[in-house]
């Protein structure tokens, strides 16, 4: 009998099927390959991005760094097809009974590596951490525009996971509004703190860290676990095990440790699914109100293992062939034995 | 300058690129080809399903029809991997601070024709007005079960969409729980008529109406229109002209006018976009509480035009390259003169 389950954050009810649950090897799986071709995010094509608005460019025999020059190790730059601009004021009006603004915002791509060949997770952790880094310097820099109200971080990795560039990269998208999914978030959140005066993560972390059927890997700052009401097959999401509401506000340790726990796990899922392609997002807490006692900050992995779209879209109904408890014991016994034990999380 | 749009009913923002719009030709199409082969619901494989729950079959020759065998025009067939299981009472539990329920709901297949060439655009309105008819006997027959909270109506054409038999055929999942984009839009329509003491889709159809640009059709009881603020190029809406909260409430003429607007968009999509993939899913009150003054029921139509998924799946944040001015404008000057003008919503 297949199992209802809901989602203790936002309340949506999916379906996991327990009969037939689908292990890795039955999803059809299109592993990313890397096809090569010219690049605009490879050394040299410097001058094929708009320019630079942060490198991590170390010095060379002591004379200063150049700018859109090779020698960097992460680039950040304007995305050059961006969804929203960066110039004027916001401007909100009505048309008729329906409410518009124009798009201001940011749109800007993280090269993470000069290394066309490389992905995220075969990135030296400390590469990983320098991504995590950069995505701090840029939220610290753009939330200084009070225009913004919420940052958006987020990776697409593939073709089938919306990549138009092969070349390992991240994306911030500044906005001047909440994203709808990001506003049922922190309502669910609020709606539990009132209720039982702690945070439903925080709650969530204790009761998984007992139990550990979903856990996926620990390390001293960390939690990667599937979550009980996943939408989608090997979704997991990595949670700060102290509470905190915005990805910025974390200590030099935590990025070190969050790292760590990503390398592990997108490690794990290529390992376990043949490098699948995948989209990472990180939830936090609005820019303007970083700091709450509800709301937790943290990633969630999701692997593009199925090819059903639309009805999920237009239904907010999923239906999830691997339960998590599965989903969890793969990724947890995957051996990655080609990364260093001390960048291993492990229970 | 991109431009940001509010959704009036769930309040979730799009952003519509206004200024390198995306027509339908800039879009990858690969149009939706019917490739034969065995299929279990074509005339004479009667036995390669489950048994029959409903059918439409003339009487030939004054002989009773016979039940699982051809000269059916509509056969209505529990689906054989059903996503959830009839039998058994509901059982609601906890787990830990989680919530679950075993997974009983229906899970039913509507054959739209026996003939596997056939789409459901290409059907006779009259054939299309039978399966609108056999949805309404489904839904008459499954909301007696007072397990079921919702029934959800859906229709995946195409691989790409979802769809996994190319055989012309809709499905019906009948629910113990709300799925949470149902929720949200009875929410929204409920504070929208606590406000201003209208329904808001009534609200939107007058709108529309009147100004005209973001309507693809229309005729005696349907509008057909592209939404303000929607998350998908060439994204439609069917929405009946007078307030009416549940779709199996319709009355008869409505049944013929809806299967007339529903040919009509669906030929024009056809023409517009090369025999797009697409998702239908009629958005309707849930089955036990079918009538009230704030929500209005009406069908959406999403072609799948574009790859990228997992981002919006992860954010709610959805970038839309078409205006629906314009996309509307491609849908309603598209010339389907092989459909009988009686059939065809015009202006």
């Amino acid at each position: 009998m297949p199992e209802l389950r809901k989602d203790p954050i936002v309340g949506r009810w999916v379906i996991i099927s327990t009969d037939r649950a689908k292990r890795p090897t039955d999803f059809v799986r299109e592993g990313v390959k890397i096809k090569g071709g010219f690049c605009p995010f490879c050394y040299g094509n410097e001058s094929k991005t708009p320019p630079e608005i942060l490198a991590y460019r170390p010095t060379a025999n002591g004379n200063p760094p150049q700018k859109d020059s090779p020698g960097w190790t992460i680039r950040v730059v304007p995305n050059k097809f961006p969804a929203l601009g960066i110039e004027g004021t916001l401007n909100k009006q009505a048309e008729g009974m329906f409410d518009k603004m124009n798009g201001i915002g940011a749109h800007e791509v993280v090269i993470e590596t000069p290394d066309h060949t490389a992905t995220l997770a075969s990135l030296p952790a400390k590469r990983i951490e320098d991504v995590l880094w950069a995505f701090r310097d840029r939220i610290l820099d753009l939330k200084k525009d009070r225009r913004f109200k919420y940052i958006l971080l987020f990776k697409n990795h593939g073709e089938a996971a919306g990549a138009s560039l092969e070349h390992a990269h991240s994306q911030l998208i500044a906005l001047p509004i909440l994203p709808i999914y990001v506003v049922e978030e922190l309502q669910g959140a609020k709606q539990y703190y009132i209720y039982k005066e702690r945070c439903v993560f925080c709650d969530i972390i204790r009761q998984e860290t007992d139990n550990g059927i979903r856990v996926v890997g620990e390390n001293e700052d960390f939690l990667t676990v599937a979550p009980y009401a996943p939408r989608f097959p090997f979704e997991t999401w990595i949670l700060p095990k102290r509470h905190e509401s915005a990805f910025e506000n974390s200590s030099s340790h935590m990025f070190e440790n969050l790292a760590k726990a990503l390398k592990s796990l997108l490690m794990k899922a290529d390992r376990v699914l043949d490098n699948p392609p995948y989209n990472l997002v990180v939830h936090s807490s609005p820019v303007q109100d970083p700091t709450n006692e509800y709301y937790h900050w943290h990633i969630e992995f999701m692997p593009k293992l199925t090819k059903t779209a639309g009805f999920e879209w237009g239904t907010g109904f999923y239906i999830n062939p691997t339960p998590p408890e599965e989903a969890a014991k793969f990724l947890r016994e995957a051996s990655i034995e080609d990364l260093a034990p001390s960048a291993v999380g492990t229970r």
